[in-house]
C-alpha cells in the first residue's frame, strides 16, 4: 500500500502516529510523511530562518529511520491556512503524485489553529486529487479515488476517544526515536523547561495500550464520508 | 409559502430533497432552486466549457418539471467559498428576491468541501439579508427575518440522522424523472462505470421510507438558532 | 385525536406539557392525564396516606381545568418500577383503552429515579400494547399501533435540547392555573422555603418561548424509534 | 474462529447480519445463533403455542443454510429480562460452552425493549462468564477472556451510525433465504399486510452498501469497553 | 487575575456575561471588555456612521458602570472574520497586552455568523499571542501561556448545555444596568417592535439560576483544549 | 466538608480517585469510602469466602492511610443490582449518616454491570435519602439535599472525557499505597500474569496530568441534573 501521512508540524506525526508509521513501513509499505508548515516559530531562542533548515533536516532525519520519504509544504508556522490558492492546490499534487491507499491526519478538533487547517485542507484535497478538470501540476492518476482518511489522536488525548487502535509495542523504541530525531524540540523543553516530551509521547502510547491490552498503541477515528467508508481495515 | 432550495452542484437538490420540492410546488408552494456551483468538472470527458452549460440547460429542465424558478450562482466547482465578496452578497439577493417562508440546504457536514461551504454561507446570507444596512443590489423587504433551514440529507446518508420525515410517496416519480434530466451525470455513470444513480437515489428514499412508515421519503435535519426555530412544521 | 400523556407524580404533566395539553383540549382533542406515582411522599409534614388523597383529589381538579380524563397508577413515592408484572402492565390496559394517536411522557433521562422509570414503562408498555397475544385485561383494539411518543421538558430544563416547540400563548394562565392546582406542592413550597413554585413554571415557559419567538411555548423531543416515526407533526 | 450471535427473536439475527453470518461461515469459522425469545407471539392468528415450535423449526431451517448451530433461550415474547436468575446465567453457560471470539448481538438502544434487554444481558453475560467463582452449569474454559462485542444495525436503521462495513455481496442471497426460512413472519405480512419484508431486508442491506461502496453491505459499531477492544479487525 | 472578555457586537458580553463579569470586578479582578464589531448596522433607521460612534460611547457607559476597560476592534457588522492580517493579530496585540488569566467569549456555535468568528479567532489568537517569533506589535510578555477559555452561553440559551455556572444573584441589576446602558438597542426594539430586551435578559438569568439552585445565575462551558485545561475554577 | 467515595469492589475507588480522596484527606475533610460488592469472586486460585474476608481487611488498610472511615455493603461480586429493596435503601442509611457535601461514584457507563449499577443505585438513593416519608433505619436530617455528584473515570480511562481535573502531584505517592494495600489483587496480577496494575494505575494518572498540567490527575464529569448543580467547585 501507498501511506500518506500528513500532519502540521515537522513533529507531530511522530508524535501522533509515528508507531503505526513505523509498522507499516515494517510490512513492506511505502510510506510519505508530509509536514505543512515547517516549524520556524517553534523555539523562543533560535529565529525562523535558522530553525526552519533546522527542523527540516531533523524530520528528513526522522523519516529515514523508517525509510519514508519526507516532504514539506514549507508554510510559516501560524500561517497555515486551508485555501484553494495555496494549501490544498499543492496538497493535490502530492496526493496525486503518492496516489495513496491511506491517508493520515490530524483530528478536526485539535489544540490549536495550524492543525485543525491542515485537516481540513487533507479532506478538501483528497477528493480534489481525484477530479480530472481540477488542474494543477501533476495530473489525475486513472482510478484516482478519494481515499480513506483516518484521524490520528489529539495532543495529550484531550477530547479524542478513538474508535481504531494499533498495536505499536514492535515499533514503540522506533517511534521514540523518530521524536528524538527532533532535537531541537526535544532538547529545548528538557534544559529549559524541564519537560521531558519523549517521556510524554511513550506516556500517552502506553496509556491508548493499556485501552486495548498492548503494552504500546496508537489510537485513530476513521473520517466518515462518502465514498471514503471501507469494508476492509486499512491500519496496520 | 416561499421555498427557497440552494445547494451545490445542479443536481445536489434532486438528489437531497426532490420529492419533497415537487410535493411543495404539488401544493400550490412557490419553489425557487438555487444551484451554488455551475457543475462544470462533473465529468470526466467533457470539458468544463462545454459542461457548463449543458448541466445549465438539465438544472432548468429539471426545475421545469416541477414548475420551479431555477438560478445557478455559476461558480466553478471546487471553488466555492463561503466568503463575504462573492458568494454571501449574491446569496443575500436572492433570499431578499425570493423572501423565502423556508430554506432548504446541504447540512452543515457532508461528504466534499464545496457542499459545506455552501451550507454555511446559506446560514450567513440568510442572516445578513435581513439587515437593512447591509447595502446590496436589492433592499431588504419589510419584514424579512431570518428564515427557518432544513438540512437535507448527506449524500448515501452518511451520518446523517434525519428528525424529521417527508412522505414523497407520491412524487417519488417525478423525483426520479428530476435526477434523469441531469442526463450528462446519469449516463455517463451508467455507461462507463457501470452505476445507475437512478436505483441509487430510489433506494436512500426507499430507506428513508422504511424508517417513517412511507413507501417513499426524505429526511431532514432543523437548523437550531435563534431567532429561526418555530412552533410549527413547514416541511410538506 | 386520543392524547395519552404519562408522567410520574400528580403535577409533572402540569409543569412540563400544561400548557400543550390545554392547547389539545381547546382545540377539541380527548386528552387524557395519568400520573404513575401517588404523590404521597411529596411532603415534610403530611403523612403519606393523607397526602394521597389529597394530591388525588388536586390531580383531578387540575385535570377537569381542560376536561381530561385523570388516571393514577396508585404506585407509592419512590417505588416505581418500569417491570412487567406491575407497572407495564398497567399501562398496557390503559394504551388499549386510550387507544392514543400520540404519547407524552418524561424524557428518558431527568432529575430523579421515578421520573426515568416511567419514561421506559411508557416505552415499553406502548409497544407491548399492540401485540394481541400479550393478554390483559384489555384486548388490543384493531389496528392499534405503537404511538409516536414526545418527550416534555425535563425540571429547569437540564441537559434537554428541544427539537420541537408549542406556543402556549393562549394557555399559559390555564397551565399556570393547572399547577396552582396542586395547592399542597405550591403552598407549601411558598409558605416553608420561600419558593414561588408558579414563578419557576412561568419563567421556563417564558424562556422556551424566547428560544421559538413565542411569548410562552413547551419544548419536546420526539422519540426516535420505528415504527413511531411520523410523516406529519402531531403536537398542537 | 467462534462466532457467537445473540438476538432477540428467532429471526433478528437473519435481519441485521444474516449476511456477516453466512460470510464467516463460508470463510469456515464456526457459527453460532442464539436467540432469546421463542417469539411465540409474533402472529395476530396462530397462537403462542404452535408459534413457539413453528418458529423453532424455522430458526434451524435458516441457520441450517450456513451450517450454523442453533439455539433457543426459549423466553416467552415481551418477557425478556435482563437478570442474573434467569438470562444472564443461561448466557454465561452458552459463553462458556461456544468460546468465543467473537460476540454481535443487538445495540443497547433499539426500538422495543425485548432487544435492548437482550443487547444488556449480552454484555453482562460475556464478563461474568470469565469469573472461575461465578459457578454455574459449565466451568470457565482455560483463558476465557471478555469477547470484544460487535452491535448490529437496529431495525430499519434508526438512529444507527456504522462504524464498520461488511461486504455481504456475495452472501446477500443467503441471507434473504434465511430470511425467507422464516416463513410464519414473511408470510404473514405479505399476505395481510401487504409488506414485502424480503424487500424491505434487501433495501437496507443495499442501502448501507451504498455507503460503504459495495453493492451490499451490514453495518457495526463496537463495543466500547475495557478489555474488549482489539488492534485487529474481527469482522469478515 | 486579568479577566479578558471578548465578544461580537458592543452589547454582547453584557447579554452572556454581564453578570459574571461585573462580580469579576467587584471582587477586585481587572476586567477588560472587547468588542470586535462596531454593531454600525444594529439599527434601522439609524445610519451605520452614526450607529457606531453611538454604540462606542454606549459600550463605554456600559463598561464604566463596573469599572472594566472597554476595547474595540471597530470592524463592521457582518464582515467579521477569523482572519490572519486583520482580526487575529490585532486580538494577539489585546491578549499580550492584557495578559488575561482567563478568557470569556461566545461559544463556536452562535445564532449568527459574526459570533462564531470572533469564537474562533479568539481561540486561534489566544495561542498565537503566546508564540515569540509571532511577530506583531506588542512583544510577548514573560511566562505568557494559552489561557484557559470559558464559552458563554448562545443568544436565548439555544443548543447551549452550560457545565459552570457562577451566581449573579448579587449583580444581577448591574447586569441589567449595563445592558440598559446600549440604549439605541434597547429603546430601539421596546418602541418599534414591542420587545422587552431587559426582560430578555432577566428571564434567561432567571432560567438558568433555576438550573443551578441561585435566584440568577449564568451558565458556561470550558473550552476543552491542550494546554488550557486547569485542575482549579477559573471563573468566580 | 463530608466526603462519601461510593463504588463497586473494595479497590475501585483507589484506583479511580484515590488521589482526590487523599487530598480532600489532607485538607481536613472527612471521607468515607463504601464499596458496594465485598470482590468475593475476584481470584482465581482464593475461594470467595475467604477472600471476602481478606478483601474487606485490604480495603480497611488502605482507607486507614488516608484516615477515611471505609464501609462494605458486602454484596458478593456480580449480583450488584440496583434495586429498592437491598441496594438503594442500604445505600439512603449512609447517606443519611454522612450527609454528604459531595458524592464520587462511578459513571453511567463503565466496564462492567457491577460497576454501572453502582453508579445508578447511587443516584437513586441520594434522592430517597432526602426524603423524609421514605422511612429506613435511619431519619432523615434536617435540610438534607441531593448532592452534587461526581463521575470518576472509567478502568483505562476508555469512553471517559474529563470536564474537570484534580491535581493529585501531591497525593498520587498515597494512592500507589492506597492500590498497594489490596495485595491480593496486585500480587497475583502480577505473579501469574506478568501485569504490573501499580504502574496501570500510576501511567493513567499521569496521563491524566498531561492533559490538564499536572504531574498526576483524576478526571472527572459531574452529574448534570437539577437541583445537584452548583455554582462553586467541590473538588479540591
Amino acid at each position: 500500500m501507498n501511506v500518506l501521512a500528513i500532519a502540521c508540524h515537522p513533529d507531530d506525526l511522530e508524535i501522533g502516529c509515528g508507531g503505526t508509521l513505523a509498522k507499516y513501513a515494517s510490512l513492506g509499505h511505502n510510506v510519505t510523511m508530509v509536514h505543512v508548515a515547517n516549524g520556524n516559530k517553534g523555539h523562543k531562542v533560535i529565529g525562523p530562518e535558522e530553525l526552519r533548515l533546522i527542523r527540516a533536516g531533523e524530520a528528513q532525519r526522522s523519516g529515514a529511520l523508517i525509510g519514508a520519504k519526507v516532504i514539506s509544504m514549507d508554510v510559516d508556522d501560524l500561517l497555515v491556512k486551508s485555501d484553494q490558492d495555496t494549501l490544498i492546490t499543492k496538497l493535490v499534487d502530492v496526493i496525486r503524485t503518492v496516489q495513496p491507499d491511506v491517508i493520515i491526519t490530524h483530528p478536526p478538533e485539535d489544540y490549536m489553529k495550524d492543525h485543525m487547517e491542515v485537516s481540513k485542507a487533507v479532506f478538501d484535497a483528497s477528493f480534489a486529487a481525484t477530479v480530472p478538470h481540477y488542474v494543477t501540476e501533476v495530473a489525475v492518476p486513472d482510478g484516482l479515488k478519494p481515499s480513506p482518511i483516518y484521524y490520528m489522536d489529539t495532543l495529550a488525548g484531550v477530547g479524542f476517544l478513538p474508535t481504531e487502535y494499533v498495536d505499536i509495542t514492535d515499533t514503540i523504541e522506533t517511534k521514540i526515536a523518530m521524536n528524538a530525531a527532533h532535537e531541537s524540540q526535544i532538547k529545548w523543553l528538557y534544559e529549559h523547561d524541564g519537560i521531558d516530551f519523549l517521556d510524554f509521547v511513550r506516556t500517552v502510547s502506553k496509556f491508548r495500550g493499556l485501552q486495548c491490552g498492548a503494552a504500546y498503541a496508537e489510537g485513530f477515528v476513521q473520517c466518515k464520508a462518502w465514498p471514503r467508508l471501507t469494508t476492509t481495515r486499512l491500519l496496520p
